[in-house]
């Protein structure tokens, strides 16, 4: 081995996956993971790798556009050849997006600034096998125009504490939302598309969020729950956790110093 | 069993399919398919019933959105009982999108009078999860205006012949295209959709249309091709034959007088 060999580097990795065929992004022994077969994939080429650091421990069922991942390496290998070569030992419902160089030990999690999720909503009374595992299915009529008011008391810097599921054991439970808006696809107008922007989220939080927002849009929870849930700080002033399978993590923005970036 | 129960009656269904998990629509004694699926779910209600009667055999991989499917029972349900109870014995890659009353023992093949097809070609050098198995992956540039206007051509009633596969024998080869249209998604540009309407459809035609129409506009194939091939009536002077999983049958106008139709 030469010394250039030899010499660790770190890549950098956005990853889209189909989160309906594992049991979420974290490695767990017994379960097909994301990060269990992402590690695999990259152990094919460098058999040294021993960990994948991702931005954000998706849900079993939750999908991503643009997960990120980092690992350590010894390859000379540039990153669009991680790109390119690591598509053959992954499974279709894993996709590499983009790799790049980062500084060496990066963890991604650490330098995330803004996360985009996106929850998708299918408003039809039978099941539609396009959007089977992608999208909250629901029979009844929302009244999309409440809930878009509703969602305006979601943005700024707010204590969340009341939007986190019981297992989030998190002190600090500040945090900012930029945006939450509220479209119909130009293509399918049957399918809403709840999307949040914020620095960070809870556990289940854009569950929560869009459970809520669909509960007031279809009548079962009055209007004014965030405000209320907001004070009160109570997990019961607001509506249902959705379903894992209608979200998706689509960016993540960072400050990540990245070289030689493909695409 | 009383006289009323032991009426026969045809049910009429618009079935919508993820047509990666099958070997096709018709039904085969040592594979899943879609009619097989099918005719399984409805023998749990009804175990008299014999066949099923679609309009189109859609090859392995092929999607639908709007297949036919007939079938008569002596069961006294109405269309909406169908719609809603086949659900339960159905896999999610299998939606019952609509259900009617029917003329007894009619045939969808024979009164369909328009099928509207359409082709999905991703656009992006990087492998995408969330269209795998749902549309054509290409990496290099199309010129899109280009096969505009190779696709002028195909519109009007002529003799297909050089559009069909190898074994479709059929004698009467002439159909008639009513629009082939290039249009790229609104929610996703990267995406090109091919949609093709005309009257009936030799074998494999919407994907060698869908197969010539990309090897013009990435410059396999010299401009003119369709003239050339409706001339000639030589398979060899069109393009590829486009793979099956880019497909989808999205809808079948048809003569068949309805009753009781849900939804």
């Amino acid at each position: 081995m030469t010394p250039d060999a030899a010499e660790r580097r770190t890549i950098l990795l956005t990853v889209a996956y189909d989160g309906g065929l594992f049991s979420g992004w974290a490695i767990q022994s017994n379960a097909r993971t994301v990060a269990g077969e992402l590690l695999g994939a990259i152990r094919e080429i460098d058999p040294t790798v021993r960990e994948v650091r991702g931005a954000s421990r998706t849900d079993a069922g939750v999908h991503a556009r643009g997960q990120l991942a980092a690992f350590d390496t010894v390859k000379p290998i540039p990153p669009k050849g991680w790109a390119l070569g690591l598509a053959a030992h992954l499974p279709e419902q894993i996709g590499i997006r983009g790799a790049a160089f980062a500084p060496l030990g990066c963890q991604p999690r650490h330098e995330a600034v803004r996360k985009h999720y996106r929850y998708y909503v299918l408003r039809d009374p039978l099941r539609d096998p396009f959007w089977a595992g992608r999208a909250w299915r629901l029979s009844h009529p929302l009244d999309v125009d409440l809930a878009r008011r509703e969602a305006e008391a979601l943005v700024g810097t707010h204590d969340f504490r009341a939007f986190r599921a019981a297992g989030d054991e998190r002190v600090d439970t500040v945090r900012s939302i930029e945006s939450v808006t509220l479209t119909e696809l130009a293509d399918d107008p049957r399918v809403l598309v709840i999307d949040v922007v914020g620095n960070a989220f809870l556990y289940n939080m854009v569950r929560i969020i869009a459970g809520t927002l669909v509960d007031v849009a279809r009548g079962r929870l009055e209007k004014g729950a965030v405000l209320r849930a907001l004070a009160s700080k109570r997990r019961d002033d607001l509506g249902m956790t959705a379903p894992a399978h209608g979200l998706v993590l689509v960016a993540i923005d960072h400050r990540i110093p990245l070289e030689d970036a493909y695409p």
